[in-house]
């Protein structure tokens, strides 16, 4: 929460939910990585917050882009970055988007096997390629499944064939996890990186460079540690498998970049209980799991909520959406301490949510218009 | 899957997924229920989907409308259907929008605890309420959480307290859990219902009406009971705990209504293994949990997928979908069969899609559209 937040929505007039991010934290968040790691080049997770304003702030900082579709693409263009600023991140394109994106000058893909390879040498030829691989994502809150990548040894020859196909086998990437909380888990997919590395070597392929991914956290509830922190373990693995030759590296920072910038101003609708006996009070939020808070989904994020009447005698809530789909509940096997004093029409602001909320919205359910977004 | 689709999908020439919705099987379904319910008022429940084309036939064949907004009142009014056949159905409303329905004509509205009665006494005075109680959703596929409701004895005394400020006591409502596949489940509720029906009689408060909700399930790959199976087991329920003096009722199918007309038409972006050695395949489509397939949830709902190799040799798959966001997976714990001849560029039609598909897309997540629909 910042005074500029606070300031602006004392003046606010509209109704209904809304996030408020403010550009400064951002500012502050790509200084801290760019001084954290400063031979790691800054690709923003564009997924994470693709408003024009953040794009805009990031370009004259000098960040690079991951990007998730062509859609991503051409709004990072929109901001006069130049294509070689931008990385066409997801590792599941259609070959039609791979030829578009080649056309506005994309040069960088993820791909994760064979058959991505075969499709970018088919319409992006010379292109640079990097091989995602496999990586447990033990710590993190936001764990990822096995959805993206490929066991290190299947990487090393996925890279074998997009040089074969004449495309460069650039290097590799992983990802440790959304929201990682523990600085020393990158060191075991550097380890497995460099394997590949020394492996391709000895076969004539030197690859360039590797990604580091995402995975930065932003404080929600629980401290993290400073991302200083990551710098120096990441510094240190690097220099620990890779020794005086140390690849060019990057970063993916979307949560990490935008996620503590925001907050989400929302109202108390109703409160009630389901029995008079009951001792637990339900209640309902006119923001919900389907008008931005979808990570509340198996109640894996646990937002920080500010009320008027913090500091009174508090009592587990659950805590729910407005609409009228049952599984629009927020915070239930764990219930969320509020106020008794909080009151139906009372104001909550919802701390940590500049990421992964505004586009996650749904376009209508129930009727209900997607979350509305102020950048400032 | 109808002709009509098949045809219109055979000529469509845009990209990306789709769904279509097959506006004479909704015509079908209307028929059906007012057949098996002769006796019962259908209220469509719009979220399902609130196209206006679906709404337009569905007004003009004598259909009331169960909404969860003022802005699924202003829909459903914008078809020229009266607002006396429309229900607010949603129990979680802000003051402001009970006292706009008000004013748009809206006279009939749910509550579930005394805090919702106040708002609707102030600012919707005289109107008719009705009351929901809590309800165990066994044998329901998308069962109900306890979002909704409150204990039959609670419910009594919601109503009589509404009767006190002034406002009609008009019933109780329940809802057996989506997709519900056992018809026999409204019997208990119905004897709850009929026990607040006596009590509430003997304190000169005469209740008029039961709303069944909806419950009413779509065929995806299991098959479902008939609705005149779920017609004559209500009857008997109703006859059972209410002998001659059978209150009104009312139903608000949703996805009973539309679930079946929809089909969705989605390509193979890729198909992949995480190792060599691998025997799961990953086919990945162009929908996901985020376009359209939300209700692939902790994979409760399972759609009919049909390819054009249907027939050959099938293999278990993980099926995922396009975006960057590793909870994007449809089907993993119960991986789907797939023909093993199925190609990267091959669609495929994924039935049972026109219930709970358009409005819970996603503005632009990772730059994808929300799913397109098309009605005919």
């Amino acid at each position: 929460m910042t005074d500029r937040i606070r300031d602006f929505l004392r003046s606010r007039r509209d109704d209904g939910p809304c996030m408020v991010l403010d550009l400064d934290v951002v500012r502050d968040n790509y200084a801290s990585f760019a001084k954290a790691l400063p031979d790691t080049r800054v690709f923003y997770a564009v997924k994470a917050n693709p408003a024009p304003e953040v794009l805009d702030l990031l370009a004259r900082m000098g960040s690079c882009f991951d990007t998730a579709s062509v859609v991503e693409i051409e709004q990072v263009l929109a901001t006069g970055a130049s294509p070689d600023r931008i990385s066409f991140g997801n590792t599941i394109k259609k070959e039609r988007d791979i030829a578009r994106a080649f056309q506005l000058g994309i040069r960088l893909f993820a791909v994760d096997c064979e058959a991505e390879v075969e499709k970018i040498a088919r319409v992006a030829p010379g292109s640079k390629v990097f091989c995602r691989m496999l990586c447990d994502g033990a710590g993190a809150e936001w764990p990822l499944s096995r959805k993206f990548g490929c066991v290190p040894e299947m990487a090393g020859r996925v890279l074998e064939q997009a040089h074969r196909l004449g495309l460069v086998a650039y290097g590799l990437s992983f990802h440790v996890g959304s929201q990682q909380r523990n600085p020393l888990m990158w060191d075991g997919a550097l380890r497995s990186a460099s394997t590949i590395f020394k492996d391709l070597a000895e076969r004539g392929i030197t690859l360039q460079m590797v990604n580091l991914g995402g995975g930065f956290p932003t404080k929600y509830l629980k401290d993290v540690p400073a991302v200083k922190a990551y710098g120096q373990a990441i510094f240190r693995s690097l220099r620990k498998h890779f020794g005086n030759r140390i690849p060019e590296t990057i970063i993916e920072p979307g949560r990490g970049m935008v996620g503590n910038a925001g907050v989400i101003e929302a109202e108390v609708v109703l409160i009630s209980k389901k029995s008079e006996a009951d001792t637990m009070r339900w209640v309902y939020l006119d923001i919900g799991k389907f008008n931005g808070l979808a990570e509340t989904m198996d109640e894996m994020i646990r937002y920080p909520i500010r009320t008027e009447f913090d500091g009174d005698a508090t009592e587990p809530c659950v805590l729910a959406g407005p609409t009228c789909d049952s599984v629009d509940v927020l915070y239930e096997k764990d219930p969320y301490e509020l106020p008794l004093s909080l009151e139906i029409g009372s104001k909550v602001l919802i701390e940590g949510t500049g990421a992964y909320t505004t586009t996650y919205s749904a376009v209508g359910f129930n009727g209900f218009p997607p979350l509305r977004s102020y950048v400032i």
